[in-house]
């Protein structure tokens, strides 16, 4: 598996070019491609990078990739970053890492998405992985409540004994949906609910996947 | 003009019966409605109250009017809070005060929501006002530029030197979009960016405006 993830991180670092701004995304896949910029860096390519958390800033710092902030540019040429699940349309769900918010607002700042994943995440219909719904702590009770009036039950994230809190302060719903049948409908529905940050649905952002195949292949779809 | 905002606001009280779960707005003419609803109580009334603000749930601590929380109620019978700006159709602005998001979604879980305001907040086109926007603080650049492509004028709300925080720990974006001639498509598309946390359109939420008027009387519409 580590195999898979190195290859298709790899091969995704191919994608980016002299000169561009790139979003770096977060994960175990994620992990090698921005290895894999770090050594192009270093032999002289010119890129700069957005990085998607604080593990991703600090790799990409050891390994002297330049960054830039939000305040510095506002639109990226790609952004490279995983997902949980991938249906056959290309939408998918993100967030298990708690990080969707940051991951989204780079992604829909990019001129285009690459997703690296292994075969496990590619999935006919999405939810079985749960969503993640970013919700503000005032009043998360009854935002949970409208949730389950959409038909899906929802889980508040734990952190140990306590609840799980984002890089926003805010809590994470973990929500069974399943199965998303309308994937666009179900996000902008959530998005309308005053107590909604944002929900782990990413529609019409992914342009590729490269998918790393258990015996060291890369599919490129 | 304290005449005005007393008398609307101690009409507004009198939507309220026996049992209710009641949201309380915030701001000069919900104090007199929430004075009132004390004397009301004092009097043998049983109700019990949400509140808006710090401020409110203050007030109505020192008048003795019992308070609940989203963890023990879903549902509202009725709100009554004020507005920045109110059109024909009774579509507001409200976050004047920073407060949008709580009030939001006290507003959308009640039956019922009363708006009380005094002539100076009816309009005929809604955006004199500058519409406030909860914002993450990551990437609020990006989220202002966003907001410019779609034909608003953002500025950052200030406090004193610092960045102005709402009770979240979000950022407001007060943004020029003079004339809002479709507050509900402008309330939706800023919902679909993904640094918004909520907007001050409030689309379809009041059903009775009262309005108090220079010389004292209140009107029903």
């Amino acid at each position: 598996m580590i195999n898979a993830k190195k290859a298709v991180g790899e091969r995704a670092a191919a994608y980016v070019e002299e000169g561009m701004t790139v979003g770096l995304g977060t994960g175990s896949t994620a992990y090698w491609m921005i290895e894999k910029l770090g050594e192009m860096v270093q032999a002289g390519l010119n890129i700069k990078g957005l990085p998607t958390s604080k593990a991703t800033e600090e790799q990409a710092n050891r390994l002297g990739i330049p960054l830039v902030t939000f305040s510095d540019v506002k639109q990226l040429d790609i952004t490279i970053d995983g997902a949980d699940e991938i249906d056959p349309q290309f939408q998918l769900i993100k967030g298990g890492g708690g990080a969707l918010l940051r991951e989204k607002i780079v992604a829909k700042a990019s001129r285009r998405m690459i997703v690296v994943a292994d075969e496990s995440k590619l999935v006919d219909v999405l939810g079985t992985f749960k969503l993640p719904v970013e919700v503000v702590p005032y009043g998360w009770e009854k935002t949970a409540f409208d949730i389950q009036l959409m038909e899906g039950t929802p889980h508040l994230r734990k952190d140990g004994d306590n609840t799980y809190m984002t890089d926003n302060g805010n809590y994470i719903l973990d929500v069974d949906f399943y199965p998303i049948r309308e994937p666009r409908k179900l996000s902008e529905a959530l998005n309308q609910l005053p107590g909604v940050v944002e929900n782990g649905l990413f529609i019409d952002l992914a342009e590729t996947i490269l998918v790393g195949t258990s015996d060291g292949r890369v599919l490129i779809k």
